[in-house]
């Protein structure tokens, strides 16, 4: 196991590279260190007095130890693994499996050490129908690895039913693995019933949180990766975002930046990795970032709403695709890049034809170095129309690297939702839209005093059927 | 082959729904029309004039039947297709895929009518090396499709240099389709000098524009799509975008609305589909609204810089990621679902558990209520915000329909150019990343009159080199 670290690295916000109407003076970064200081020391309170139980994953080694144990007895003539969750229980399972195994491992046997392994996080009647056709015998040898703290999610209990029916009562209690809450709600009543094998969604820690937890790294161990690794990782990266001393703390840097860039009206924040294994990461990045950070707050009477847009975009892919916006749009963007140092498999150019002298610069040289020439090149016309840059280092991408990493964008996030005044840890505004679907659904009795479900649904329906005067 | 029509639901951007402060009133609308429908009949005249060439290609008959002839040809004993390409040569050609296979495709053989299918739209080492290792000696079972106008990109020909490498001249020869320039450039040069089998990309329409081309119908053919019906659905909606009545016409009113919104500071445009089978159109539909509109433009002689920023996101997947900041966060954004009616493959949801009677509403719908019941209820969600919300209806995801959402996004974007007063056919700002690629790694010579590329390297460096004082 490499121990190698990860770095922000943030001069290319600086007004000395993008002029001053954009960039960061230095000046200004010493004011932002004064104002983020205090807020480091204010989460490390908070921490310590349990407020914030989500700092404390990396250290849970009996989590760790009981995910092990349960890989150890459900492994073995396990051919393929399906985890049903959403959100929160869905984007940290696909983040780690993208980053840390193969581009082919479902493909491809030789390159796994596992069994296959599928993420549900969505209701597609024709994606759920096409993988079930597949599954068809092989579904005496899957696993299913239920992950709700409630239990009472629309999709993912949708989801349960459908597999509880299919599979019948034996095998649902020998092939489900439920991640729940260890006491109460809707899902540990039908885990205890069915008497399954399950892991516990911890207290007190957001959906978007979770990946640390029983959550993520089930599934994870299942598919061959060191969850001792991550864990470390996790912990190597807490003690540097910990640090009271600004310029030492890179989650404070981070967060300062981005809080500054969004006040100054670049409200758009893209990642974007330039490595394919750490794709996914854009994805639960954006959870993290656009529910914690997606507010209301009054401003002394005044209602303002804030909340920095995450934008995902890949290199060098998207160059061909999102870069004449990035460069030539509105100056509205702050650009997080992510780039890896070492790939464990290169692959060297091959001669350039004879018919194509034009193309012997690049015979000989490694994808490798394309790919980062590529992200060079990417960020020098950015800088050259003044738009901010920072990057994120990998040496390598393992388990390791990938703990920092989750670990460094969680507690940027925790800072970014202080320095904005806000609760980052709540998702107030997601109620409305689960309490509508269960009301189109028919649930029955009371929505709230004054209405009930049926009434509830009618109002909906009002407002969203089709007026044949408005189409086109 | 389904004759159904889709169609653009328009009501709830209206004041009526969303309140005077963020809707549209029907005297704005009235006006919209106005300024749009002359536009319209612009667009017509330059078509006429053979100045949109992108228009046509629904009606190249004699393209279809070279692709179709082909894969005649090669698709007998072919096992794996590999899409060598990127942005406009990439995109489309996994938005149809995605749209009109099953999401098994490629791991099950009962599922496709076709060979295995991938797109390396990308210069990842790990990912392509990953592909390589499990390919082995099934390369020689693989048609790799390259597909590039110039042929100088420097992805695609770094990929094909490997490729010529590891199959040697012969098996180059056989396994190798070009889909490029019909008469100059380094990959035509190369596809003439290894006698290739080759397809055209059409003259005078730019890569975003191209899926209904060669680029994106032979990889298409290959897999089982029926091409004809996409091009009869594009055929179609070409008639519907073409009314010069504003009213009549979906394209106008989604560009005039789509412009309106932007003006009035909603610049970000999330596109939503509801079914997993649309997932991949959202990309495509990323690549041609960031390149056709992030434009500068001259105002009375001030610099302007104009182009809403595209954004993907998928139902009901994101509602648990991003909802919180759509209903919560800046009221910045415009939202166009798309969804769709009837699903080939259904599910019902099984009974409840006893010890969870409150899941009982749920048991005995189908997968297909509850997706777009959620649609349904995030919208609401939305509309209670006053946020103003797109919908595009298909009564199914099939061939016909997917070729008619194509055009019409297509022609929507051509018109919000239009409307904008910039040309949505170049894409300058792409010039200088490429450049600063082909310097880095290594081309020699003059890159301007005034200076050389490998001085121009080294004043990238300068800018892109870590600089230790700002890493943390």
């Amino acid at each position: 196991m490499s121990k190698s670290e990860i770095k922000l690295y943030y001069k290319n916000v600086m007004a000395d590279v993008i002029g001053d109407e954009h960039g960061i003076t230095a000046l200004q970064l010493e004011d932002l260190g004064d104002r983020t200081s205090p807020l480091i020391a204010r989460l490390n309170k908070e921490r310590k007095a349990g407020k914030t139980p989500y700092r404390d994953l990396p250290y849970r080694t009996e989590t760790a130890g009981r995910v092990k144990e349960l890989v150890a007895e459900v492994k073995d003539g396990c051919e393929i693994l399906v985890v049903l969750g959403i959100g929160g229980s869905a984007l940290g399972n696909i983040a780690v499996q993208t980053a840390l195994n193969p581009y082919m491992y479902n493909l491809d046997e030789s390159q796994r050490d596992g069994p296959k392994m599928f993420v549900f996080d969505n209701v597609d009647p024709a994606q759920f129908a096409s993988f079930l056709n597949w599954a068809g015998d092989k579904l005496d040898k899957t696993i299913f690895n239920v992950i709700s703290k409630s239990g009472r999610t629309a999709e993912t209990a949708s989801q349960l039913m459908i597999i509880r029916e299919l599979l019948g009562p034996d095998r649902f209690h020998k092939q489900v693995v439920a991640t729940t809450d260890t006491e109460k709600g809707t899902l540990r009543a039908i885990a205890d019933d069915a008497d399954l094998q399950t892991l516990e969604v911890p207290d007190g820690v957001g959906g978007r949180f979770t990946v640390l937890s029983a959550v993520g790294l089930f599934s994870a161990a299942m598919c061959g990766i060191d969850i001792d690794a991550l864990l470390a990782g996790a912990a190597d990266m807490d003690k540097r975002v910990s640090r009271e001393d600004f310029v030492e703390n890179p989650a404070a840097i981070n967060a300062a930046i981005n809080h500054h860039f969004y006040n100054r009206g670049k409200r758009n924040s893209v990642i974007m990795p330039y490595s394919y294994a750490l794709k996914d990461m854009a994805d639960w990045y954006r959870q993290l970032w656009a529910e914690s950070l997606g507010k209301k707050l009054d401003l002394n009477g005044r209602e303002v709403r804030v909340g920095p847009t995450p934008i995902k975009a890949l290199g060098t892919t998207d160059q061909h695709s999102q870069v004449q916006l990035y460069r030539e749009g509105p100056n509205d963007k702050l650009f997080t890049f992510l780039q890896v140092e070492d790939f464990d498999n290169d692959r060297t150019i091959g001669p350039a034809p004879d018919c194509a002298a034009e193309l012997e610069f690049l015979a000989g040289k490694n994808l490798s170095t394309l790919l980062n020439d590529e992200k060079r090149a990417t960020e020098y016309a950015l800088l050259h129309d003044e738009r901010p840059c920072l990057t994120v280092l990998f040496d390598q991408v393992n388990e390791y690297t990938a703990g920092q990493f989750i670990y460094f964008f969680e507690v940027t996030t925790s800072l970014v939702g202080a320095l904005f005044n806000i609760n980052p840890y709540d998702q107030p505004a997601v109620e409305l839209g689960k309490e509508a679907t269960f009301a189109l659904m028919g649930r029955t009795g009371d929505y709230k005093p004054e209405c009930s479900y049926e009434q509830f649904a009618d109002k909906i329906r009002a407002k969203t059927d089709v007026d044949q005067g408005y189409l086109a």
